[in-house]
């Protein structure tokens, strides 16, 4: 029996429609070395319309790509709005990727047109002549004197590509489930692999995030997006907040303290979303700077696992709960966002906080162990997280990538336990989860417990062959500014206070710095073959 | 361009896996004449399997249609969920349509099954004959014995039947545009019409009423469902709450004063949604009664025009915020909710939540004047409402309406403007509004005005011939219970100083009672019809 409902498309023409009128009057605030700039919804909504008209008349007439490389600014929204909803696909480029891995994501993609702002455009200069599609390279900021086109592209100053255009445009109606984004993994192992988000993953995304147990996102709102529009869609903010009308402020190329601190002072943002170590810089910086936070009702951290240590810290001290997530590009990237119950006790919601959160009502989940057994929600039994919902990808953009997909579920490559009440707790990537002796240890846990030592600011935790226990954890340590490295003694009875004896390292090395990957997580991948190497001096507990 | 995301279905049976699992200890409180009966969202999935399985049993293997004749219990819950997910066709049948239109609606549904409370056996009783398709009846609460099947139906008791079932259902994969539940309008004339909404807009309308900027609900919400089961899908809430583990206190059959400020203050919910009349009782009660509202925090008033004067009273003297909504069966229902921005001057606030409230972020709508000519959202341009959304009917089932759409946008027959911050301001039906000497006079606005009068308990204003301009309105008013009726003068003044001068009514009818439609509405085809009939004892003011 069919239903008699309209058959109405979820669109993201429709948010911007639905935005730029009935939310008219709220503001996206760019920052600037001169304070914040600011522009209406209602302004944004002419300024798309002008942006898509100019995107036709340089070619862009279908489901060509269009790339961005940008930071979170009021322009980058502009391009977010206007090349789904006219039928083209938007793709973020991730400025962050190394060069090789910008140059093959932007061929692999076949981006036409790229839209660069202008402090950017000494990273994006050299990759020009590796640009195999790009056809048009248009320049915000009234900079486009300064970038040199390599032969066969064009290069166009934005704005005055959009002063000559209509302020209105007839929106296509597009088949919801034809491709309105890109965005790629940052695969530390191969090539980056491509997602491409539909009208329809994203519109139910954004009112995911919209939801009271989502993000919450109201008219009331003035949402602060660190996490970057070049990264897994500023985890869906932009979207969300023109869905509902609430307020944005965008951080340019301020993600240092001193800025973030002089933006959050000035427009009293009432949510925020970052990574970890945005929170953590933030925090240091404000032993010797004032550090006005009153204004955030939550804060959102996800990217990699919010040390517990923070979520009680910004508690404490700032009266701020942080909404703990996990996703990745590959799910749009929302899947888990911990919000306890409210009439918890609270040392319970505590404890729920530290999780990576309950599962999204469109979000299915299962842990699965290396034998491919269904493992209960029990809140111990561990195996890999496999999802599948509506804004969670089926496959990657002209790639047969089969291993990552376990019959039709989605192979997060996260290991961890489901609490009973939902919530998701992970213990490691799959690759860097450590077997010692057949058990396994989890390497962000003894990171985690390490955090809670005074003398540590940061700690990666990996497995390294041992000829017993065929791996053993090697803690690799950065010791807080102006203090002694600790003893090793010292760190191992602190941990053995915290957990089984057998899981604490004897393996320690104290560094200067810990590798990152392009998108700021640690980068194990460098520790192991800086171990293997020989390059890492460790200091072993069971051998002085 | 297809995007790669999962062909993931928007399913019933996923926000019953979900909110079972996830939200397992979320609670549907049913009040009884005995106080309040409990069972956890966990335990309602397993009654759902075992409804499933029951029906399976019965012969329901497809899409066809059960019927519910029951009020709002977590056995209509069950229903609810057991039903669609199991890929038949919900269908809960109004109680309060007049006999012929039940049997019309249950035969050209083509029920197979009815599921009935106890207390309502009485009402069906007598109308099981003359259902055509219905082949079972299952009674809840232990009254199996007390009904008598007519030839060729089987009478079943409801817990015995679930009894032998198995507590897990192996729910079928639906497509999401296939019929999950219908309604038929209680429309004034000619047979009443089926909508049928599908999955896919079930599962939309949920996650829309759970937005921050729609209902809002979540987990930390206890939500008390007084507008039925039966009537519009109870504004969607039970769906909503199950997919957000939102707690649900069901009144039953237990709708006066009395026993609703009973179970407020024993249950202490959030939240209610209710139809103005509801509120206005329980507010007279409260003269005489202890009344402790101070749980909720919001009201949502919907299914008629709401009373300013119910919404300055109620934030005035409960602190409380009535949201105002409007809606149809044809749109799920919920199309507008009133909710301002929280930085605006009270005043403005109070102004626009006495209007319809700001369309969901996935309802298009537009104003169409007589002529066919969209209008301007200028706050005065008024015309015929229309409106277009994936939760919004396209058609009746069975019947040809094409009167009732136009150009693909579906006609709410509801007249009134939009100001330019999108808010709705409904003025008449547009069989209501009066036109005198060619100029309109909303109905509505002068009953508004008459409430704001101390000596006035109710009140309904209709068009009546006039010789000279074409129609006059003619107010129908009750007095408050032992007070005079007033003068006519007197209440003309009163208007007088709210409205222009011609828009004033001469002709006034005190009576002891305004005739109300099967969904409590105000009856104003009866007041015509017993106006031409002579049968109100009219006063005119200018003739005396």
């Amino acid at each position: 029996m069919r239903s008699t409902m309209m058959p109405e498309q979820l669109n993201i023409s429709t948010i911007l429609q639905f935005g730029s009128t009935v939310h008219s009057d709220a503001v996206v605030t760019t920052w600037t070395a001169e304070g914040p700039r600011k522009i209406s919804f209602g302004d944004l909504g002419k300024r798309a319309a002008q942006l898509a008209h100019a995107l036709r008349s340089l070619g862009i007439d279908g489901d060509q790509r269009v790339a961005t490389f940008q930071w979170n600014n009021s322009e980058h929204m502009e391009a977010y709005l206007a090349i789904p909803s006219m039928g083209a696909v938007l793709h973020p480029l991730n400025i962050r990727l190394f060069p090789d891995q910008v140059e093959f994501v932007a061929n692999h993609a076949e981006d036409k047109v790229v839209i660069v702002d202008p402090s950017l455009i000494p990273l994006l200069q050299p990759l020009l002549p590796r640009f195999s599609t790009v056809e048009h390279v248009i320049v915000t900021g009234g900079a486009a004197d300064t970038l040199e086109a390599p032969e066969g592209m064009t290069v166009h100053d934005y704005e005055a590509l959009l002063a000559a255009q209509p302020t209105e445009f007839d929106w296509p109606e597009v088949d919801e489930n034809s491709g309105a984004a890109m965005a790629y993994t940052s695969g530390t192992t191969g090539d980056p692999k491509g997602v491409v988000y539909s009208h329809r993953s994203i519109y139910l995304h954004s009112m995911q995030v919209c939801m009271s147990d989502g993000m919450d996102i109201s008219l009331d709102d003035n949402v602060l997006a660190i996490v970057p529009m070049f990264h897994a869609m500023s985890w869906g903010l932009p979207y969300a907040a023109f869905m509902v009308g609430a307020s944005l402020l965008m951080p340019e190329r301020f993600l240092q303290p001193e800025p973030l601190a002089a933006m959050i002072a000035s427009e009293r943002p009432t949510l925020a979303a970052a990574v970890p170590t945005i929170w953590m810089a933030l925090d240091a910086y404000s032993v010797d700077h004032p550090v006005d936070m009153s204004s955030f009702r939550a804060v959102v951290v996800g990217g990699s696992s919010c040390p517990p240590e923070l979520i009680r810290k910004f508690k404490e001290h700032y009266g701020i709960n942080i909404i703990h997530a996990w996703g990745m590009t590959e799910t749009s990237p929302i899947g888990t966002l911990s919000r306890p119950k409210a009439d918890l006790p609270e040392e319970k919601q505590f404890q729920l906080r530290t999780t990576q959160g309950r599962f999204l009502a469109g979000v299915k989940a299962r842990i699965v162990d290396d034998a491919g057994n269904e493992q209960p929600w029990d809140g111990e039994s561990v195996g890999e997280l496999q999802v599948r919902g509506p804004w969670i990808t089926g496959s990657y953009y002209k790639v047969d990538a089969t291993d990552s997909f376990d019959d039709g579920w989605l192979r997060t490559g996260d290991v961890g336990y489901v609490r009973p009440e939902g919530f998701l707790q992970l213990t490691d990537r799959a690759k860097d989860i450590i077997k010692s002796g057949g058990e396994w240890i989890s390497s962000v846990e003894v990171e985690n417990y390490l955090l809670e030592h005074p003398a540590v600011a940061e700690a990666a935790v990996v497995g390294v062959p041992d000829p017993k226990w065929d791996e053993r954890p090697l803690a690799t340590i950065v010791v807080k500014e102006g203090i002694p490295d600790p003893d090793v003694e010292e760190l191992r009875a602190h941990l053995a206070e915290r957990m089984a004896k057998w899981q604490v390292p004897e393996r320690f090395a104290f560094v200067d710095e810990i590798p990152k990957t392009s998108v700021g997580k640690l980068d194990k991948k460098r520790i192991r073959a800086s171990h293997s190497e020989g390059q890492l001096e460790v200091i072993n507990a069971l051998e002085s």
